[in-house]
């Protein structure tokens, strides 16, 4: 079987085991299923959660699709014509409780018939409150997992996130950050097999940590005033997802399949001209703690 | 006086005279005004509303800006330098009511050192139930507007705006159209002060259609149902407007303020995966209506 195949088996079984973690966590979780064709080839299978006990909205999305090789791709690698294939698990959750984190998660492989290949993919957390326990708790997990492949990858990727989900016009990350990573192929030194298995390290980390911090922090009572920054923050993970992710935007140019790309928007969001928070509140040491290059470990 | 200046002075007190026909028509609606400036020259005055009786979230702003030309329109015109001034009213209503259609407008001028100038602007009206009494009535007012300045006017940013409010990952329009035109200059036949006086119209033609619309609409009793519909819509107006809206691109990408820009954004939007309208109701059948090319007049 090529390699490609592999991938796809081994992404469709990381779905099925963050799916049952999930529903597990969560003590009654259901999931609406969608099995669906993409018109150039390949397809995926779409699990949109609703309305669990800790889960208020998400998605576990598997998908693996080929044909083509889009426009801006090719032109990027100076090619005129060229197939691709492209497989990964696409997660992220909206949890009812602001005390509860979103979280994202993505892992993917992505080839060309020229022989060019990279893998891809990330996790970041974004807490509404943020919570220090969690946000080092988060980020050690993240570090044992990239150490156990490779001593630069926590600090490269960990700096690559913040990069990544900031938000410019609003001049604060998403969330906490995480790791990001892009375009991996193998090194000198770094195998392809050795890639793939970082790859799916990240997969396997997701549904430990998350089901872990799913379970502490749904126990705690919240307010309705938690509610509603909880609703604000979300119209900045809509405005993070539509104007600035790369994975959105490539999805809706490339004729994706829309409901598929968007189950990261929130179930509700809120947006309030020119939100201010009250100094020394728990929302303004959030916003403090939104920035590039903070130290968790 | 210099024109650039003739007009911001003009587009102020388009500003005015469309607030206080709001807060007249609302009956209570208030304002929020926020006077601020650019760092690299000019600035605006915002006036964002908010807990109305009618107008649950909106802005009417106004602004003149000028500095240094953003390097995108320097390429598009190749040149290497030139200042730049623009000056403006931009508007997005979202009421309370389901019933009552969400509005936006916006007229303005822009102008370059080297003698490059143009006018742009439209209105456009999103009704979340399409009432085909109110949609002629719109479509023929902007007619009327249109053809006292110029026989090809109508249909012309007509079909500019069916093309221009347009969401290709939803295949549907934003609402029922309006008008849009862009880069207006003078031509053999048509002077600047004809542009001018057309562009006057248009934001004259703002306050008397709307507050008609809101007097009438607002008076209906409408359901729960109907205000959950209401939101999943505005989650598409803010696809929109985040995704493919030229305005709110170039005011984010240009480090414009974004409070004002994002003044656009819905008080609440809701999301749900694969949202579904039950055949033959009314919410089939104002999707039905999303469509380019229908002539409502």
């Amino acid at each position: 079987m090529a390699f490609k195949e592999d991938a796809a088996q081994w992404f469709m079984s990381l779905q099925d085991d963050i799916c049952n973690a999930l529903c597990e966590a969560d003590g009654g979780s259901l999931y609406q299923e969608d099995i669906w064709e993409r018109p150039g080839g390949g397809g995926g299978r779409s699990r949109a959660f609703k309305g669990g006990t800790v889960i208020e909205k998400g998605g576990v999305n598997f998908s693996a699709v080929h044909g083509a090789t889009p426009e801006k791709i090719l032109a990027a690698f100076q090619l005129d014509k060229a197939d691709f294939f492209a497989t990964g698990v696409s997660i992220v959750i909206h949890p009812i409780s602001p005390l509860v984190p979103i979280i994202h998660m993505n892992v993917r492989y992505f080839e060309m018939s020229n022989g060019t290949y990279w893998f891809g993919g990330g996790i970041d957390l974004t807490p509404l409150y943020v919570n220090k326990e969690d946000a080092q708790d988060f980020h050690r997990t993240l570090k044992s997992v990239c150490d156990a492949h490779h001593s630069s990858y926590y600090a490269e990727f960990k700096k690559w996130a913040d990069d990544y989900f900031y938000i410019p016009h609003r001049q604060e990350t998403r969330g906490i950050g995480g790791i990001f990573f892009d375009r991996l192929a193998a090194t000198d030194t770094i195998s392809k097999a050795a890639r793939w298995a970082f790859v799916q390290s990240v997969g396997q980390a997701f549904a430990s940590f998350y089901t872990r911090i799913m379970r502490k922090n749904s126990a705690y009572p919240y307010t309705e005033a938690q509610t509603e920054w909880q609703k604000i923050r979300r119209g900045r993970y809509v405005e993070f997802n539509l104007v600035y992710d790369a994975g959105t935007k490539f999805g809706l140019e490339t004729d994706g399949r829309t409901e598929s790309i968007l189950m990261s928007m929130p179930p509700v969001a809120h947006w309030a001209y020119s939100h201010q928070v009250l100094p020394g509140s728990h929302e303004q040491q959030t916003l403090d703690l939104l920035k590039k290059g903070i130290d968790w470990v």
